[in-house]
């Protein structure tokens, strides 16, 4: 076990030094965050948890490559081929590197690939579980200050809205987007936690939706 | 009552035209927000709802001189020029205007001059409201993205934190500011307003504290 979390902590200052803080969404606080809930639901799940940490620490190392290709590099993909790399350098088995670059590849939403393994699924799903309930929410507005976009339009039209306008504000992001989530997690513990940020979300727009009416 | 719409409406109209959209933070919607505030609080607590709403129109359009400034130039004491000027203009007895001026000079937290009567009671209520509650939350986390700063982070140290670091984000926003400003509602109605939103905001934090461990 020692060995193995030195390992992780080396491979964790390699991640750290590729990955830039200037994208605040995608910052290391949101590897951490990833990582932390792979070990809750991990735990629960029975994942193979040498697995699903290096996947947590790693998945996002292709994000700089995606956006400094303005979207035309897909970091799940990059990603993966960097990951592979780095854990070769370790000496890990080749068995173990190609379970880990699985769930690296298939982590994204918008991606083409799809998580086939346990510990894949649950990365899938911590993923998806950071831009639901209050961090969720607190990631989608910083999203809106970083675009200079409305605060909050309640009566935002989901369907004419293109994605970088100033109405492009976290309301608009959770109804033509957010709020499907819950409904493509792939672990029983994931969607369980999932449906609860879900609520609390919803609740948030409801009551919101009041106080800028002045009735709260 | 239909010549105080059309006045309303015509102050409303140059407002708009001074106050510039940059300022996401200060932008109409915040004004529309205090103004349905105002129309909430000044009906319950029986103001003269033509003072009020043409001090709620009016109380920001010193915003951008003191943007311009960097802050040397109080966009309270230059709104409250500026307005005097433009109620003048459309012949609004010095009575009305002394009101109305009044209210705009002494809606700010840090200004120098104290709220006297009910109108600018109510608009000092109505102000410090939109930073609390879930509007304040969504507006705060805005600004966190507007400077890049971190999402979140449940340990950050109030004192040594300067302001526009990467530090200064929602959370020190609340626990060195936000947290304060229910003990300074000057209102019934305002304050009880007040402490339900901040009652929220504070169980806010608690959850997504919980949510960047795993917890939830």
């Amino acid at each position: 076990m020692k060995v193995k979390e030195d390992l992780i902590n080396q491979i964790e200052q390699e991640a750290r030094a590729i990955l830039d803080d200037s994208l605040s969404s995608h910052d290391w606080d949101h590897i951490l965050r990833v990582y932390k809930l792979c070990e809750h639901i991990g735990q629960i799940e029975g994942a193979d948890m040498e697995i699903l940490r290096l996947a947590a620490i790693l998945h996002d190392i292709g994000r700089m490559e995606q956006h400094k290709s303005k979207g035309k590099i897909c970091h799940a993909q990059k990603g993966a081929e960097m990951a592979g790399k780095i854990l070769v350098d370790h000496g890990l088995s080749q068995e173990k590197i190609d379970k880990i670059v699985h769930c690296i590849r298939t982590h994204r939403s918008k991606g083409k690939n799809t998580p086939e393994t346990l510990e894949a699924k649950i990365l899938f799903d911590a993923d998806k579980l950071d831009s639901l309930g209050a961090i969720g929410l607190a990631r989608t507005y910083a999203f809106t200050g970083e675009i200079g976009s409305r605060i909050h339009n309640k009566d935002v039209d989901v369907k004419s809205v293109k994605e970088y306008s100033r109405e492009d504000n976290c309301y608009w992001e959770f109804l033509a987007n957010l709020q499907f989530k819950k409904d493509k997690m792939m672990t029983k513990e994931g969607k369980r936690m999932a449906l609860e940020r879900h609520k609390f979300m919803a609740d948030f727009f409801e009551r919101i939706n009041k106080e800028v009416d002045g009735e709260m």
